[in-house]
């Protein structure tokens, strides 16, 4: 047991960091203001990736890549705690080619995609020149139990055919947004069993019947690349196009949600850190009633508070992230389902913590809290709702207790009197 | 960074479970059943000790045992998964002869003590032929800025003369109790710095003068050895019974509160584990309107929280411990003081949720979930109150905010609009 | 809509205040050394409930009695605020009669006895003469779903004769206790509805086969008067010893528990008082680094949010009385489950607040706060649990929505877009 | 004491209620797609105005009216449970003529005005033909403690000279804006008292000087008639625009509030009724895990915590309305504070509750649930933020603990032991 960074990870930790500081924070106001005004800063994002993948700060995260394929290679593990230093800035992650849904969509195409949609899809994805999206989320059912889901994948002779519709369906806006990978029903046997009966297809995003029908706000906040409502009509693709095999989308669903989870939460982490900094320094140097707010007990507390808390989300992360490297995905499935509950309630609630010691200043947007604690809010749905993954962790701890053999809780309760 | 146990940590958590499981528990309601008589059960500790030292599980955590002193010698890393099994059933620490206040009261003889004070005191202790008792917290002032202490400490010839009150003395009326370590004012100077007035004297029991005025309950419970008010009138005890130098005591007090802390923290996430084993049992077990109460889903979010809290309680007080080792005490009071305030607070939400599980019950003593609650609220004053270890790591976030020179906050504000 | 009491209530308050203040306080102390010596006072109770009872402080709770039996007459909303008054010195409410279960058995009483039941035992309780024990809980079954319970009633010949296990019989080890209120099943028809099953029968304390098993502790304090386990061996009473009808157990259970949890509500809001009196003043006398405790802002928070949920809890508390007095129990059933809820979480966390302003010694017998706590955190239990009222009053809601017929809602979510 | 509705109010709320399902809820779709084009919907609300004007249903709260001036004239007891009918679409106050800061302005124009500024500026506001703004609010200092602000108002000649920046104007840009009541530092005299150094000067919209340099976002939300940060550079008006008497601005302020947080307070809890009841119908028709979302024992005590919480508001909020018109509004200070608190943090966390209930939809602009949301969280700051008012309540408790002459709290204490 060990709580110190490797070697690698500091030492990745500060050219990331410095990064940051140099290269993205000087750039953030103008980010914004073209975001503003409704044009993707496609010129402020497009040299700054130029020079991370020069500087090979690139695909940080994909342990799988090929020695042909660009990137970093990093574990989980020691990926976290670079991607929570991207998290203050959230458009940073695309600079690193770091970005959800990206990164999502590369490790399932790197784990089912023919040869033939590596070369069209994947690569491109690789060298950040296309940006793709994730079809699941359905407005009309509870999407977070993916069996639910309704849109339609129907083999007509050697196409698939599409109909149904989609939100949140992060990316859309993106002007190079490519193609989005779309979960449907495939199996229409009523006696199938629920979890072989979805496929995945790569459709693109021209395909003839593929329509963004809007880009739907987040607590008022629209954002540029939108979070948009995609409608499916008679859209048909080639047999080709489907990824991985036939009825196996439930598989492939939850082989993509693991370290895309950790990669959130670590994000969202950093998101607390700057929080807690900007709160620190204002409580520094706002004063009333005779005294700086850093005097008063009560500020006092919410500062420790969320040190405190902050540090006990990332240690519960890293070490998801730790299990994940040692034992699998599917072993650190109730790992992530906790962290994934816990980094979200943190966010909003140091956020909100943060946003009350500005004053009304800060829910305006002078300062990244306000669209920061949209994030966290919208994180206790991204991925499934908080509800779902204390489902999860509370099944794990019952069934635990079920096979105890060692009867350790009855010689407790008997040996009482 | 790594998350497993070392092979020598679990070997001796696998010992240690053992020795739990097959001899403490099995003795647990003898030693009830005296307590409860008001009998000191030592007829069941002392074969238990006996057998613990054969086992070499002894004095498990004094990491500066010479080599003619009986111990295991751990680091506070891995000394705390160890001191975690324990937790569940209180008395069994003193088995292991790692029993609060004797460990903490060893760690500053080792640090502090003459020849022939360790010989007196510390060697009895560390064979576990002797207990012995603190007296620092005083009913007259908030003792949890020991600068308030009053009890006087007056040099008069080769003597020292003390004068005062002490409460919530532990283990004061354990049978074996032979000296209590008592902190007063010895500097009546009033110039003197605050820091500098207080010294340590070693006093026998059974000194004239000393008296055990009362045993105070905790939340009604009477602790067997004592919670005890202890009054000192004249007590009249020879010069070389000073601890250390004169006027150096708040020096001493503080080097005892590291590790004494951890380790209780570490006993008290031992208490929740058992409180949540406890609680999926009886939610298996226990069914209402049809349904076992593992089926309500309100019972399966207070599991899971449980389980999540549990786990990032775990892993900051490992950190603090890991801490410890590696930068010393004193680079780790921030962390001792974060683990504090989440252990007690812990302790009494599981708790409380596993008493609420199990029905009126679960208030009764037909459970170890209301004694154990009482100790997890205690625990909320013991070495200090949340407050002012809130208070400590609040100050500390601020320092650093106020010293950071990269200007990341301010960059951020600015780089916003 | 008037939020003053009326003249009668603002006198009766004074008066009792007065009572409470030169009467029960200066004869608290020598209660509690008898109680801790292991008897009850009778010796302190008797004499001041002839004093109340002179003054017309009696019974002040009994809507229904007769010209010729003794009381105030008070409604529930009339004797709320009353009651409030009683709840810092719990014994107190003996002294004016009012102490549960004495009361609510006397409701039911009141409602289904037959005149020989009323001579024998109504009466002696009007008149203090005597006291009783309501027998519902189980330990075996969760009892919060009363159709769940198992004692057995068999009719044999003219006699009842009764076999079960209860627990949590308060009162029964009372010097005067004289009967027991049994609830059980009686009628075993596997096909009879879940409600018809189940009968009250009055059992004196002395009756052949009653054994009290055992005081049972509630988090470690063992009640003067008992809450205790009490088993039924082949215990054979007379059949007029049935109270009301046979199988209608159900109903006369329900009729209990109305103005007995309004009852029980407001003594805790008073203890809330009591408490938030003490954690004041405590804050204004200690002072810690320099400064008293109530300067700290977060001391402060704690006060001011105990006075705003103390007085929405007392709110709650009088709007349900009020709906009990104006629309009857049944109508009123919703708003007693809420303001129980309220009560019992409300007392244990102004209680834990107030405890931690006075240190140590909030948790010690030197304050009443913690015997207070142990009170309210059984009132989590007492009369059913927290989940069992929050399921009742979600029910309710629900109910209520779907019956809408506005399509209000509706309305909304299709005007919004 | 008496809960129900007078027969006026119920008769009231009857018919607003009515005209908010007939009028205002079939026009909000309009009244939304307007604002989101960035057009103030006068053409909406315009006729609504007429309608309800000529329905009685105008100026409902304005005690003070004179009889040719047009109004309802109710109490703040009646007014409460009307405004809470108009929480849920808060575009509707306006065409009731009830909106913020409207209302306020009214009120202190009643108490102060001449009988030519009565003329020019209340009767206009009293008939609906203008809107005005109020300007306290500062960015560079904390001005919930309004003896910070620094706004200059310098006497030369005959006309007053503004300089100062403010922000958070409320209604700068609705077309109908015609004035704003600016607050800011008369009295340069440093050893003058801190409360009598203010004034407030009546400054039209148009005056040259007056600039609105910004609509400020809330939580990414442009109110369309804005929250306005508004600069007055050299701004010159006649010394007859002095609102008042000169440096009386502390108390004219103070004369503002009380009612007005009351309406806000009563509107807020109107929103969390809607929030209750479309979350209870979503509950209903939700379907996950083969069970509605009403089902889970989770989502039922959301459900059941915030009847419970809403019920304790509004009580708390008509209570301190009662308190105004019967013991005046300084009396009601700290009533009025406690409501504001307790409001405040109720709408944001039923809102919360609802919106996670909805899934990604509750973040949505789906839901009027996240922009209610967002007005909640303002709330926490309007009118002071929570730690001011909770630093009222607290002084004021904790002042009745010292002035406490009862020796109640000391008694209790030593009657223990």
């Amino acid at each position: 047991m060990d709580f110190a960074y490797s070697k690698r990870v500091e030492d990745l930790r500060q050219r990331v960091s410095a990064f940051m500081d140099h290269e993205i924070l000087p750039a953030n106001q103008h980010w914004l203001e073209l975001a503003e005004r409704g044009t993707y800063p496609l010129e402020v994002v497009e040299p700054l990736k130029a020079k991370a993948r020069s500087e090979g700060l690139w695909n940080l995260f994909l342990p799988g890549l090929k020695d042909d394929e660009p990137g970093t290679r990093l574990s989980n593990l020691e990926y976290a705690p670079i991607a929570e230093l991207m998290g203050p800035v959230p458009w940073s992650a695309e600079v690193f080619n770091c970005n959800a849904p990206d990164t999502g969509n590369m490790e399932i195409l790197h784990l089912f995609a023919t040869p033939e949609q590596r070369r069209q899809w994947l690569n491109p994805l690789l060298n950040g020149e296309i940006r793709s999206v994730v079809s699941i989320t359905e407005p009309d059912v509870a999407s977070s139990d993916p069996t639910n889901l309704q849109t339609e994948i129907r083999r007509d002779g050697d196409s698939y055919v599409i109909n149904g519709r989609k939100w949140f369906n992060t990316g859309a806006l993106h002007p190079h947004a490519a193609f989005l990978l779309v979960m449907g029903v495939s199996n229409f046997d009523a006696d199938a069993p629920r979890h072989r009966r979805h496929s995945f297809i790569i459709v693109p995003m021209d395909a003839p019947g593929v329509r963004v029908v809007r880009n739907i706000p987040i607590m008022s906040h629209y954002a540029i690349d939108g979070h948009c409502e995609v409608s499916f009509t008679e859209v048909r693709v080639p047999a080709d196009a489907l990824l991985g095999e036939e009825n196996a989308g439930f598989a492939i669903a939850q082989a993509r949600l693991g370290p895309g989870r950790i990669h959130h939460c670590m994000r969202t982490i950093g998101q607390c850190e700057l929080a807690l900094e900007l709160m620190c320094h204002r409580a520094l140097q706002r004063r009333v009633f005779g005294r700086a707010l850093a005097d008063f007990a009560n500020n006092q507390d919410e500062i420790a508070l969320s040190r405190i808390e902050i540090d006990q989300a990332r240690l519960l992360c890293l070490r998801a992230a730790w299990r994940m490297d040692t034992d699998g995905n599917q072993a650190a499935r109730v790992d992530v389902s906790a962290i994934k509950v816990v980094a979200a309630r943190l966010q909003t609630r140091v956020l909100d913590r943060a946003m009350q010691m500005f004053g009304a200043m800060g829910l305006s947007n002078d300062t990244p809290l306000a669209s920061l604690w949209s994030w966290g809010r919208a994180l206790r749905f991204i991925d499934g709702p908080d509800e779902v993954h204390l489902r999860v962790v509370s099944r794990d701890e019952v069934a635990k207790a079920k096979l105890s053999t060692s009867q350790h809780a009855h010689h407790f309760r008997t040996s009482q009197r």
